[in-house]
């Protein structure tokens, strides 16, 4: 009979599951809320998923081999302490890889949610094959995973990959972590969000305007970085020129990637990524343009592959952790 | 008998050769200016400096296990190609390992200075037992050198750890590079002489002008990275502002640094270096007030500890590569 893992993606909004074999081919897969009541609910929440997607895949969760947790820093890998769990009020260090392998029956492992998406794009997705790459995750915020001689690096504290903290503009616009002009502040869905509230509320009357207030219901306000998207694609401004920033602060974070070390392949994953071509050519562009050209011959700027990254490669880092890998 | 190594640094302006022994001690070492006339009158100089060092420690270069030779990049490692040597009106592609294998009968590797400095501090200087880490030297320029599980990270081109190029500041001054905003042309100590110049030209007459035109014989412009320290020593503005400028952009540096890498320790060498903890201790502090405190707990920012990490890294890199390692 074949191995069986399971992976599980706890995110702030949303829990996914999947069971898949040890080739990565997802079995079933199963997505609900992510519940916040409580530590208890969440893991019940957690384990419910699973269980779930065992039943549609006809195995019972015991029978898993193991099963992988990502979930957003900080955390602790080794332990499988959540520190900070999303929006479960305060709380901290919270136990889940103990509590959950309990509950299923099956050895469970936490890492973090952008190295999980990280090893699962570079096993079975577009970064397969490739020993030395960089995921990026562009969404809400920014994360990433670096994979290094064919290994998750989590250098010494275990926090390495927080690319979204880089700072590149030191007197930029304030970041969710309190900082300035890091990457996320500057690039993430909701920089471009941001910026797009602030260039609605000088856009003037017209057709324009117009073509907004109709798609926003009338509250400019509510603009998302889809919005955006489809301005840009329905050429209406300032849709065009805020993608072409975006892009452009996209290529910026991505030259200093490269710089530092020389990926082979970069995979771009995250809700932002859905954007194609239109958003990852300009910023390669950007980022062929700011990078040593020494670096950059052999490297590939690709979108993520994976139906669901995290889900998968959280079921990649069960696989290697039973084989004693990183 | 000891096994001894030999290692030497090409610099743009000298040329430094140590023999050390296995431990890492140096047993002598020796500098001389680097002759840019010809490829010939290089390699006659490199191999020179090494036997006046051979001969001071009592050895024939053919009795060397190996020697390893630092350079600035790009070069090719694997073949030991000095792919743009420095000062040598545009000659590319110049052969180094070879040529001087033959001339002093010992085996050569060619490697980047930087990665080099990096590996001797990780071996036997300030950054020894530690797994992960950074190498920066602070220089006329800025470079570096990544330690990761132990080992030189090159990347999948083998440029990595170009730490000096990450830009901090898209419409930043202009870099060497050709790009804006770059580390090094922010916090380089050409940098800073820059900042400096421009800092005096706008200082009005008085004492602290008196006291600059002194230091410099009447050319303000003259100005160096080391007159701006003296200045702070003597409390005698613009210094101590411009060495506050300075820590700043250091520190957010190491701050991305630490982001990305999560580094155990990082090691800084180069001139600026010798400031000491004026300018470290500052830019330690922005570093630990930029970067995730998950990720600093057990972070040491510390000075470089060889007196020539270039030559006894070059040495390293022929002990590491004479036994197969990276």
């Amino acid at each position: 009979m074949k191995r069986l893992y399971g992976g599980i993606d706890l995110g702030g909004s949303k829990i996914e599951s999947v069971v898949c074999d040890e080739e990565g081919r997802v079995l079933a897969s199963e997505r609900r809320p992510t519940p916040v009541e409580s530590a208890g609910a969440l893991l019940e929440g957690l384990a419910a998923s699973l269980r779930a997607a065992c039943a549609t895949a006809g195995a019972r969760p015991e029978e898993l081999e193991g099963v992988g947790l990502g979930a957003p820093g900080p955390l602790d890998a080794g332990s499988g302490l959540l520190l900070e769990p999303p929006n479960l009020g305060g709380l901290r260090d919270l136990p889940l890889a103990e509590p959950l392998a309990r509950m299923l029956g099956a050895p469970c492992f936490l890492e973090n949610d952008a190295n999980a998406a990280a090893l699962g794009e570079f096993t079975f997705g577009a970064g397969r094959g490739v020993r030395d790459g960089v995921y990026i995750t562009l969404s809400t915020g920014i994360g990433g995973g670096l994979v290094l001689d064919g290994r998750l690096y989590r250098g010494a504290s275990g926090t390495a990959g927080e690319v979204g903290h880089m700072i590149l503009e030191p007197e930029g616009p304030l970041c969710g972590c309190g900082r300035r002009g890091c990457w996320e502040a500057l690039a993430s869905g909701l920089a471009l969000a941001r910026e797009a509230r602030a260039a609605l509320e000088r856009l003037p009357a017209g057709p324009e305007r117009e073509w907004w207030l109709a798609r926003l219901s009338g509250r400019l306000e509510a603009v998302t970085a889809r919005d955006v998207f489809a301005a840009e694609a329905a050429g209406v401004a300032p849709g065009p020129e805020l993608v072409e920033r975006e892009a452009g602060w996209v290529g910026v974070g991505m030259a200093n990637l490269i710089q530092l070390l020389a990926p082979r392949r970069i995979v771009v994953g995250g809700g932002l990524s859905r954007a194609g071509e239109r958003l990852l050519g300009r910023a390669r562009a950007r980022a062929l343009e700011l990078a040593f050209a020494s670096a950059t011959r052999e490297l590939e700027i690709v979108p993520a592959e994976l139906e669901a990254p995290g889900a998968v490669g959280a079921a990649v880092v069960a696989m290697r952790r039973l084989r004693g890998e990183a």
